[in-house]
């Protein structure tokens, strides 16, 4: 029997429909699931006269496989990984390839390819996008680890992941070791903000103008003709015409609590390392959490009883502000998102290509959109760009957008319509465009309580003044201390 | 010679005057610091004719403190605490207490205290806060570790803190393990927060009203003897009050990049670790971050050239309004805080005393102020009270406040001043008193693509659905397929 291009471990819907994506691309696949029941139902159930082989042991598998063999693991993150790691360590050679296509959290990442380079083995860490209709039809994939393995695993990858228009495959080579699961991290903290912006631009149209699910579904059709083309806006779309069995919409009676699964908190986390100002991102985790508090909301709406806000205004100028502030707010997003992977890039030693990033996220996965090709050409035109907002297609952009965008933001805080990424966002677009912020202050009071030292504008970067601000503290700095 | 009340190992600035301090109050202190000169100097200076003795060992150093002996670490967090503790475990014995009163992160605390009660001592991790001179006149501490450890400590942790005008002392018994460091955590985090109000209402001042130095510090002033009586309300006075050399106030000669030592960072990771909405906290530490990127903000001030604003309105009644913003957005930060502190209680089994931290931050901190005393307050009256916001006193109080703090909020957005907390705060207290949040919308998109199902408003929490949204993606969820 022909040797399998490629197996596949773990049988749930993703590596499935993986499976069947590869196979119907000409690839032969050979598959295993722990509980080896699943094995035969594939095989002799969707699987069925496909070229693609079910096995029964990790030991079977790997004798399936041509060499180099390369084993795709698509089981939960975590544990499971390394477990199933050692496992196929034993079954595998030198040469042969581990790729792990879970959303693993990228230190693991770093960690798994170091050790399994050290066993002469070589390791891929992918992100795949695009739920399971993405790993059936073209996920958007965003590959790392050990650079040597890319040329042995490509022909699949660009084979079975999304194609943009022009046929270009929406993956490529991301980076070294835990790179690929970076950027898979950073685009599900990118996806946390855009629905975010959704929600806030829904709530602000139901419960400040008061408008139905229909005539929401209208404008989310309409806003899928414009710059904001793309799929989370054109699935809000369909799910605001979604009638229950009553024949009303059924968003309507979904319980507002959201859940997370961590990957928008990780991402949070690692800015936080970075020290870079992810604002977008944190408050849209941290408006997931405060849903999540469903029985405090009622009580405190009981307790503060904040009447219902009454729109002044023209209401279809207000709702094309809404698009305006909802785009501004997306593009510091994304600026805020690859300053991110700058920094990230940095610390790690990455050579990341960031128009090739926005180039995977373009197709197949849950924020792909037209926008992400204005970001390629930004990063086209200029690989070196240190913001987004310095791109002279995107400043022309924003700074059409910013009356409307003020507007909406400082209605949404004059009325009550919790706001939280689109006034965060602008904050953080005029704390970016401002040349001295209060740092001063801030810097002049850490140092009166702890003598913590200061730079001076007059002066040369790296020179160090204290006061002594009490006449009585002495003027001895906290520096001099440090023995 | 008499034994020791207590040894102290760290001679940096803070070690020397908690030494001089716990003297002071009648207590003898033995010394060491690994750079034994610094013994020396300390006993031939500060400390002559003192009730201190200096050691050039550890060995000395147990053998001049009375059993059980203490041995206070004033060492910089980190390895430095793991490398002395196992250095002094070879010279105490069982029954002794090692404390820690450096900034150690809890997680380290809560390890250290399982591996020092498993070689049969006692540990103790305590918060200390104050800077130099709150060393030296009075702390707040904030205690924790081992229980058992408490009653040998009490009596000189009470003697050398804080006291509040009654002569309450401001450290108490926090909770088992990382809990004191914990809440030292918290406080920083606060801390953070509340300089960053102070910085907002400075640059709304400067930039929108265009006021002096001289008319900001009489601002404060004024504002010091309102319900923002506080330290770091007077320090600000102050600060804008002092000149340098050439008579101009030196905090306008302050460059604008602030620094950071990481506990603002620790506490916005334990609120998205505990799922806790710290937003206040959060945009301050990112907007630390900003103000580092200096060069970034110079070129975007020139790219973008944003006009001066021109303020429109009553300027007195508008300083007002940033008063009354400022302390709403403040019981804000204090409502988060205390929501991650009972969340994470939760999480590590920690008893904490709610109104009791108040008591300790009320005197000797930099945060300390008068309101913590009115949160002491809400506490006493109802130790379960399960949200700040949810107080009588500050819902009485947020309530007269929200008007202007709407003004200001939405004004700082109308005119480009960010103002990131304040705003921030604004779109949680909505969101908080909101019964509806549009995560309803939110759990369909996901239920959408990825069969992550939803809960119903018209049904059992627990029971969860799923939609086959298009008719194609066959009606399994995700949970299914967990296998």
């Amino acid at each position: 029997m022909q040797k399998a291009d490629i197996g596949l471990v773990g049988l749930a819907v993703m590596g499935e429909n993986l499976i069947m994506n590869m196979e119907s691309k000409g690839f032969t696949v050979a598959c295993y699931n722990r509980t080896v029941e699943k094995v035969d139902a594939f095989v002799n159930g969707r699987a069925k006269g496909k070229n693609i082989i079910g096995c029964h042991s990790l030991e079977e598998l790997a004798a399936n496989l041509a060499k180099p063999r390369k084993v795709f693991l698509m089981v939960k993150a975590g544990a499971a990984v390394d477990g199933m790691i050692e496992n196929l360590l034993k079954v595998l050679e030198p040469g042969d390839i581990i790729v792990d296509g879970g959303n693993s959290h990228f230190p693991d990442t770093i960690r798994r390819t170091q050790y399994v380079e050290s066993k002469g083995l070589l390791y891929v860490g992918t992100g795949v996008s695009g739920g399971e209709e993405g790993a059936l039809k073209g996920p958007s994939m965003m590959p790392g680890g050990s650079p040597a393995a890319w040329p042995y695993v490509k022909d699949i990858f660009q084979g079975i992941c999304a194609k943009v228009e022009d046929g270009t495959p929406c993956c490529d080579w991301v980076g070294e070791n835990g790179a690929g699961h970076f950027v898979k991290m950073v685009h599900n903290g990118i996806e946390y903000g855009d629905m975010q912006l959704i929600c806030e631009s829904y709530q602000l149209m139901r419960d400040l103008l008061g408008m139905s699910d229909d005539e929401m579904h209208e404008v989310f059709k309409k806003w899928n003709t414009t710059e904001l083309d793309s799929y989370l806006i054109e699935i809000t779309r369909d799910i605001l015409a979604f009638k229950d069995t009553d024949g009303s919409p059924i968003v309507e009676k979904i319980l507002d609590t959201a859940g997370q699964k961590g990957t928008g908190k990780w991402t949070g986390i690692a800015a936080l390392d970075e020290g870079v100002p992810l604002t977008l991102i944190g408050e849209a985790v941290f408006a997931r959490c405060l849903s999540a508090m469903k029985n405090d909301r009622v009580e405190a709406a009981k307790a503060y009883a904040r009447p219902k806000p009454e729109f002044k205004g023209d209401k279809a100028a207000f709702i094309e502000a809404i698009r305006q502030a909802l785009y501004a707010s997306k593009i510091i997003s994304y600026a805020q998102g690859y300053t991110l992977m700058r920094t990230a890039a940095k610390t790690y030693n990455w050579n990341l290509n960031y128009g090739g990033i926005a180039l995977m996220w373009r197709g197949g996965c849950i924020i792909r959109s037209v926008f992400l090709g204005k970001i390629k050409e930004a990063y086209d035109n200029n690989p070196q760009l240190s913001n987004l907002l310095l791109d002279p297609y995107f400043k022309a952009t924003i700074e059409k957008l910013v009356p409307a965008w003020r507007q909406v933001a400082a209605a949404a805080l004059q009325y009550g319509i919790p706001a939280p990424t689109m006034t965060s966002a602008l904050s953080y677009f005029d704390g970016y465009t401002t040349e001295r912020l209060p740092a001063n202050l801030l810097q002049a009071q850490r140092d009166y309580f702890g003598a913590h030292t200061y730079e001076r504008l007059d002066k040369p970067r790296g020179e160090f003044f204290h006061t002594n601000w009490t006449g009585h503290g002495g003027s001895t700095s906290a520096a001099t201390y440090n023995a």
